[in-house]
């Protein structure tokens, strides 16, 4: 029989459309020539299909890389005509088909079934998808005995191991379940075996429910395209769809892929970019690294097919900007094409946005809030009141990061994890994982009784979600409230975020109200995830002589109490130094409550966490009202030896009063005060009408809040 | 009486070579167009003549920068003909005329006198510097009222106190009086009394011995232009000293001012930009700050200065595409003249030199030793082995710092300040400056029985100086090596360091033999200060469940104790991450010695130290040899998920003997191990044949040190 010898993504149109940005100064023309060489770097390090090792090994390593480089060279083969590239392509595949048969299945290491070249069939998929683009590229170049030996060897017993072998693997609804489906449609397409393209994108039962392309596509985002597990995930799912996306929309034009179910793809896509930091980082939402962002190949590739699939959105060329390159291919010059023909493209700020979760949107929600200021900087806060997300969600419902000058200010953590160092338990989740990162004091919220939220029972707390009170992304106040009930047992929570604009200020002042209701007293502790250099506090704070944890479980274990103190009788104040800006923290308090200073590290024996730091006041209360603010001041540039503003505006935040009904507070600064009051009522619209009496004096409001200047 | 109107520093020929680069892409048009954005950016704000603050507070950083705005302005009316330079220049400095006799002095705070702006009259020199320049600039465009309003309320008075009521602070041999001499003479030229320059230039006795800036040029430097102080005060001086030396050449043009005493204004400037690291900042010999560098105004003066009066060098070319601008000066577009007739400039690998030390250049030295990889990435050991450096000198003789890959890897802790944040002791040295920063144990090296070199005491420090005892600065092998006598009583030392090139390594790998000889028996931690995340070791260490300090006094108070263990009974490792490289350390070792994990902070109670780790390996000895070796090897990218080479080449480091005559080690690793052999006699030659027997076998070699691979 003979075999199929047409690439799988690259048609001749699109080829030409390439060629002709080579040597451009065009977004594509820089794209390409990183592409080449990338590649020929590569190539000068000689073809080697190594045996096993650990995750994060050589051969691991050697192994990924061999498949990245098959589809890029298969690629440049067909931009440049250039035979090294055939023939590199061609060498390492068949090296790959004399040796697969013969090796091994790694030992099972964790509940990921293993495959010959990887310790988990996880990374075999992502392998066939870039291998079988690849192969297509060279595939006609090929002779016919070259191909079968490619297909009988190793394509073909893949196929048979991704589908039947492992057949309860195969087409989950899961993110890794995309790179399935999208490996074993990349090598069906580009052997010409179209029935395996059918089972990956409706499931081995065929009924586009239990498993498949479209089913994955159907569940696993919120109408509003949010992604469960957090923007980490998402962009690593989001590369095998597209590419499986343009694979069905070329072999199964019929099915109309890019309009399927409401524009779920080009949805999911704009829901990835719009969480992201104002540098492109990913804010860390559940496990993951401090580093993913718009720069991922997923995400590139997700850029590119957008602009080509679906209708024009300047921030588009913004991120694109930001990325500095596109995918090379088809969707990559249609890009291209429409990025040169701008007149002058700007660094996105994009629009703040309330991503709701769950199958239906009802599931709580993820907040996006922005707020460029005259200088073109850009503050962001991300307030977290949706799902868990599942094996990999932390317990920090209600939790916020707060974002400005270029760096993250109220500070995620990140996974415990070293990914792809071999020497930290072969790159995978480590144990402080567990016991650290996901608890909820490493978050920037209230810690209740020393304990973590839904008990870390990851079955619990996915059974739970917050509650969206609301949200209002228009300057110059923007701000965002909700709920979370029973996270503790008896504790209900509620917590309004307000991004507050001002003409006397240079950055937008961070309103923070965190308030706890309660029948019984708990041990409360509002914790501030800061990094820098403390410059000054008003609280007694005394640094201890010899240092212990903060705690014995929970995260506590991990955290060495550096310093504590007596919280101020009436505003508690820490100014501390961030790169080149300093925040002051000013949170409403009394001299019965206790301020920490701490650092993570203890209980590490393997060296595991990084040194972090964080503020936590302590307060013993039934109901209580955490109100704060963070003001961004000043300047501080030790190798000019500048320094400005080391002092900020604001002095007190005063607590009017708190009910189940409204929050009154005050903030007294210089030249400017302010009165914040937020309608606390579920059920609050744009036009409730409300009035509360604190003190003997009644504040009045329309809506969900109010600032207002003060006398 | 009719004043002055001439600009001091800038006559008509350079005005017109500077106004034909406006606009252009050159490196002056570049400085050009960011001075304006710059000068007209400050002119906004509006005109401010504010009273007294605190060191760092807001008056003070006023008066700062109002000075060096009458200069950037001063210069841009003659280049640009605004007159609006011209006002804004004439109406601040008239503000201060209006004041100045009206504002009382400072209270006296420490041992520099008071100014009238300034809470220290050094502040007072360099503003005067500046705004006598600027005023040169308009003093022709001023009303002989105006020029006279300024000269006599002002100007005259200043003069007065700087040479007259602080006689005894105006021209001593010291860093600051440079400034002093060099704002005097500024002012004198700028108003036409030249009276002022004489004394600037040959003191108020007018011998060229005792004061005035003959007398510093002569005194101030090494033969080898180091400047006792260190770089970061050296930079400090360079500033004035090149402005006063041009004003020496137009107004004294007889003194050949850059021909003075074998050139010693280039020779200092050289010496001064062969200190900095491969990235332009410098390495913090003694205090200092850990970013300052070429970028700093006085060395972006001194690199236009340099290529205007002395012998082309391409080097400096490199090093102003490193700054990025120039001076916008005369000297400034002759830099920018020659750099743009350069076909391409490529940034620098400067040679490695020892640059001596003492007035006669036998008082030990600094050696900086440099060697670039195949990938263009710049390896360089900085061992200091000279005099202590007064009142700012670390108790560190025999340190050394290593820097790669764009990072200090060997880490210098820097001084214990926040410079001019205002919260922090006005800006001002810290405490922890003295009880941390300078002592022994926060450097790289040895420290014995807890205690800091010559007992923390600056004037035994000072009395002594290292021995040099060889220098090699050329690949592949480059070394050096040096002896302290008696820096603890009782005990000599001796360090010998290697930077080894070998084809096997991308690198070059770091060898250290520190040789410690003593009669009685002491405690002798070998101590590291790394940065970043631990990946590995093979010591069992253990962490302790509540920390200590690791000792009580010397610095030892200010670090805890993390963790410890025994060292290996054979060669102790440790690999840490520090941004996408590994390092990893390996020194000969036995069981009974301890290996301890530290980070700074204990006894810090106002937060002013920045958290730091540190390795130290301690052993109870009389004679001692500690053998290490640095390997620098791996790539790790998160945001990419890449990692490679975790894993070092090298497994251990064997100790063969050593003795007064002679050490040998031998280096052993995977594809590559090398023998180690090292001449320790202190009359040793490049001609010295040497053997040395130990364990029954014989050493031969010729010269210094030898390293041969081991078969």
């Amino acid at each position: 029989m003979s075999s199929s010898t047409k690439p799988v993504l690259m048609n001749q149109q699109e080829i030409e459309a390439i060629q002709k940005e080579l040597g451009k100064d065009s977004l594509m023309g820089k794209s390409l020539k990183e592409l080449i060489l990338d590649t020929d770097k590569f190539m000068a390090l000689g073809i080697d299909v190594p045996g096993h090792s650990p995750a994060g090994g050589y051969a691991h390593n050697k192994h990924t890389a061999n498949a990245k480089y098959i589809d890029q060279a298969g690629r440049l083969f067909l931009i440049t005509g250039e035979e090294k590239y055939a023939q590199f392509t061609a060498d390492l595949i068949t090296g790959y088909a004399d040796k697969y048969l013969g090796m091994d299945f790694h030992e099972q290491k964790n509940t990921n079934p293993p495959g010959r070249f990887f310790h988990q069939m996880l990374n075999e998929h992502v392998w066939m998808l870039f291998v079988g683009l690849g192969y297509s590229c060279i595939s006609a170049w090929l002779s016919e005995e070259q191909r079968q030996h490619i297909i009988t060897k190793l394509f073909e017993p893949m196929l048979e191991v991704a589908t039947v072998k492992y057949d309860h693997d195969f087409d989950r609804i899961h993110n890794h379940g995309v790179w399935a489906v999208a490996g074993v449609a990349a090598i069906g397409a580009a052997i010409g075996q179209e029935k395996y393209i059918d089972l990956s994108i409706h499931g081995l039962l065929n009924d586009d429910v239990t498993g498949g392309f479209l089913a994955q596509i159907s569940k696993l985002f919120a109408p509003s395209g949010y992604y469960i597990e957090g923007p980490y995930y998402h962009r690593y799912a989001i590369r095998p769809l597209c590419l499986l996306a343009e694979i069905t929309q070329r072999y199964r034009p019929e099915l109309d892929i890019f309009n399927f179910k409401g524009q779920v793809i080009g949805k999911t896509i704009q829901a990835m970019l719009s969480s992201a930091y104002p540098n492109g980082v990913f804010p860390a939402l559940n496990d993951a690294s401090k580093t993913m962002g718009y720069s991922d190949e997923g995400v590139v590739t997700a850029v590119s097919l957008y602009a080509k699939h679906y209708p024009e959105d300047k921030n588009i060329y913004g991120i694109a900007k930001l990325q500095g390159r596109l995918w090379v291919s088809g969707c990559g010059a249609a890009l291209s094409e429409s990025y040169e023909a701008q007149d002058n493209v700007e660094l996105p700020c994009l629009p703040s946005v309330e991503l709701n979760e769950g199958p239906n949107g009802d599931r709580g929600a993820q907040a996006f809030i922005r707020s460029q200021n005259a200088n073109g900087d850009i503050s962001q806060v991300v307030m977290a009141y949706g799902q868990h997300g599942m094996g990999h969600g932390n317990f920090d419902g209600l939790g916020m990061t707060f974002f400005n000058n270029n760096q993250e200010v109220l500070r995620e953590y990140g996974y415990g994890r070293w990914v792809n160092v071999e020497h930290k338990f072969g790159g995978r989740y480590l144990d402080e994982n567990k016991s650290y990162a996901r608890q909820t004091i490493a978050h920037n919220l209230v810690t209740v009784d020393e304990k973590c939220q839904n008990d870390f029972n990851v079955k619990l707390a996915d059974s739970k979600h917050c509650e969206p009170h609301f949200f209002t992304g228009n300057a110059p106040i923007q701000a965002v409230s909700a709920f979370a009930r029973d996270y503790y047992p008896g504790v209900d929570q509620q917590r309004s975020v307000l991004l507050v604009e001002h003409e006397t200020l240079e950055h937008p002042l961070l309103v923070d109200l965190f308030r706890l209701d309660s029948e019984a007293s708990h041990q409360y502790d509002y914790a501030i995830q800061y990094s820098g250099q403390i410059i000054r506090t008003n609280s007694d704070v005394k640094q201890h002589s010899t240092l212990n944890t903060l705690g014995s479980d929970f995260g506590y274990q991990h955290i060495w109490n550096e310093a504590q103190g007596a919280a101020d009788a009436d505003t508690t104040l820490v100014t501390w130094l961030q790169g080149e800006s300093f925040y002051t923290w000013l949170s409403a308090s009394s001299s019965d409550e206790t301020l920490f200073f701490t650092r993570t590290g203890a209980n590490d024996p393997d060296f595991n966490l990084r040194s972090e730091t964080s503020l936590v006041l302590r307060r013993q209360a039934k109901d209580s009202l955490f109100a704060s603010v963070v003001e961004t001041h000043g300047f501080f540039d030790e190798s000019t030896e500048v320094c400005n503003g080391a002092t900020g505006k604001f002095t007190a935040v005063n607590v009017i009063g708190y009910s189940d009904a409204a929050t009154v507070v005050e903030i007294i600064g210089d030249d400017v005060s302010l009165l914040v009051m937020v309608n606390n009522s579920p059920d609050v619209t744009e036009q409730t009408q409300a009035t509360a009496e604190f003190g003997g004096v009644t504040y009045s409001w329309t809506g969900y809040f109010a600032v207002e200047p003060k006398a």
